[in-house]
């Protein structure tokens, strides 16, 4: 059986180093009786590469090759992906991809053309790097009603806020430090944003729901307006600040979805998993809480999950897996400001004694935070649970107070 | 599809409730026009059970049901379970089974009576209970060299220990106290003792390395000998006692393997793990560090991953999942003694200036611990890396002082 890869970039050509370094056990965990990479798509030149002589720019040879039965997508982007994958699909082929963007936004239409054609479309690598999530969601905890899903899924901004906290260190310099050590891209925009982590949980609610959520329907704030401020107020409530993504049943076929930055209490799994690692905590009916961590990108991790993946094709070359990921006409995450939670604020008032009775007036029980060095306007509390909507209602009503942060309590 | 159960305990009764409780999801995801729990087998009586109607005692009703194409071993012990076991795949019935104590011992000789006649084999249950493990370890890692593996195996063990460390309360007064509450067992050496977590590790490294691992060869200490004075030198060091399994590889063929109590630093992830908790972590050549983290025990994680075991029996009704797990006439296992280590001593001295100066003298740069109102001939210490065979011996040879306690650090 034979593979090819479209796309040499970073994971790409990772791909094509496991395949070869675990050559043997990777065979033999295949059970086929040949395994081997035959055509590299790119259209950049790599010479002097050890894989030069596979190199092609033409897709058709892919497409129009029978020995070629699994197909690795590694380009990113959604174009020409999508149409390549499709038609692979299409043609009979298995297709591997770690494309989040692209799983994000088309794995619905994705499954069903490989359903149509009795082949598989895997993408383990898609969400947590080399973490096996996706898998274990849909088969080791099948016997669960999951209702609740936290993850860490942006190594990038995991690493600078561990900077921020562990060596108070601002956000831009943190920053400025993960670009110039390949943690962050030039253009930072879909990590620190929270974007990437979205596509990323969209894609597990989507497993986990049977319906695909798409993107836009999440609720989805970045890291860039956290404070050195907002950091040691997180410290002094017990906790540390993560941007958290998480999916919730709520009621039968409607979930909430949303990804920002959070107060996580010390005592949970999440609250240790630091720089550019992920975890995500599972919670299920039966199974109780079970975390997953590792690293969440990376050449190897992420080329170790394609390879998983493409072992899983040859494995099931007569029987397709199968997800219950639909497409769905209706939008089935609701409105985050319906759901109950607890608010973190940090303010700057006039009169801090008067804002503090204000505030107690308008939220009752508030937690009230100090940290060293407050400058003399500053007040920072944590609210009791209501919805965000009612609670940010009342922080509008506030007019002593001038609201500098506003961020989750996470319950994980 | 019919289902029966052997062994009503606790275990069994879990998946009987959580086959019900999910039966529509479970159902949907087996793939199955249906799926039904058909025969409970137990001794005893069960009066009033919702399940009473479905009790038998007579194991060849099984055995001879055609209907009943995936049988749960969930009565524990060797013997009758080997017996029923092996009898039902060799009746072309897929088995699901949480008996540690049966996979440590016989794994490799049923997965080859399962091999033999197509059949399922699954035992995800055995280790870590809620957490999913063997599965990512043969499918989702399949891609990499596993090169070692740590684990917190045991939930007792690990309920002591942390109660020893938050606490400070002695062992024997934790002891009671997991009696007291259901956390330990009545008779408590198999997991005192360490023979539970060894039983795992067996298993685990079985799978890992391709050849049968047996518990006699594999060292084994528990945690009856931990003192307190320990978990404070561990505290001042920089860390936690944890008792742990470890296995990992040291030439071809050839496999370090061991379960004993254990320094662990306070930033590895394994250090946060408490209570009633397990966690794995597995360290492979390209997806670097990845940690499980669950509840290792109790009815209905244990029950959710037999389930999902049974859910795997119906996808894979024609092609059987695979292990590389054979039969060894030879012990892969090397002595633990040539590995390897760093070790922490602590002991009594008449004149413990002195004493210092004759264990620098002996282990070189060794690392000297210090805690609050210890006795005037007390001395704690951590020796660089050596064999441990070379350490002991030198420990043997320092007559000067009388050794109370010698722990592993583990490199996790």
């Amino acid at each position: 059986m034979n593979v090819a890869i479209m796309g040499y970039g970073v994971v790409g050509s990772g791909v094509a180093e496991v395949l070869k370094k675990n050559h043997d056990s990777i065979l033999k965990k295949s059970l086929q009786p040949s395994l081997d990479l035959k055509y590299i798509l790119d259209i950049r030149d790599f010479p002097g590469d050890p894989n030069e002589s596979l190199m092609i720019r033409d897709f058709n040879k892919i497409l129009e090759d029978d020995s070629v039965r699994v197909v690795v997508e590694t380009m990113g982007g959604l174009h020409p992906a999508f149409d390549f994958v499709s038609a692979c699909l299409a043609a009979g082929k298995s297709v591997v991809s770690s494309n989040k963007e692209l799983v994000a936004a088309k794995g619905d239409v994705l499954l069903q053309i490989a359903e149509e054609h009795n082949v598989n479309f895997l993408f383990e690598a898609s969400v947590g790097g080399g973490i096996p999530i996706l898998r274990p969601l849909s088969q080791c905890l099948a016997a669960n009603e999951i209702y609740e899903l936290y993850g860490i899924l942006n190594g990038t901004t995991n690493f600078i806020l561990t900077k921020m906290i562990d060596d108070g260190l601002d956000f831009d310099t943190v920053l400025r430090m993960a670009q110039a050590n390949g943690y962050a891209e030039k253009d930072p925009t879909a990590d620190v944003e929270g974007y990437d982590a979205c596509r990323k949980i969209c894609i597990l609610a989507s497993l986990i729901y049977g319906k695909h959520v798409y993107p836009e329907a999440v609720y989805t704030e970045g890291i860039t307006g956290i404070d050195l401020a907002d950091v040691e107020y997180a410290k002094s409530w017990g906790g540390v600040i993560k941007l958290i993504a998480m999916a919730k049943e709520v009621s039968e076929n409607r979930i909430s979805a949303m990804v920002c930055p959070s107060l996580v209490p010390a005592c949970s799994q999440l609250a240790n998993v630091n720089d550019v690692f992920n975890a995500i905590l599972v919670r299920g009916d039966a199974t109780g809480d079970v975390v997953f961590y590792g690293r969440g990108a990376g050449k190897l991790p992420t080329a170790s999950a394609i390879v998983a993946d493409i072992i899983d094709c040859c494995q099931h070359t007569r029987q397709k897996k199968s997800f219950g990921w639909k497409s769905s006409a209706e939008n089935i995450v609701v409105d985050h400001l319906d759901q109950n939670t607890s608010l973190y604020i940090r303010a700057s008032a006039e009169h801090t004694a008067d804002a503090l009775s204000a505030v107690r007036a308008a939220f009752g029980d508030v937690q009230v935070l100090s940290r060293k060095d407050a400058p003399a306007d500053e007040i920072a509390f944590v609210t009791p649970v209501d919805t965000e909507r009612a609670l940010r209602t009342k922080l509008r009503t506030l007019h002593c107070i001038k609201p500098l942060s506003v961020l989750h309590i996470a319950d994980c």
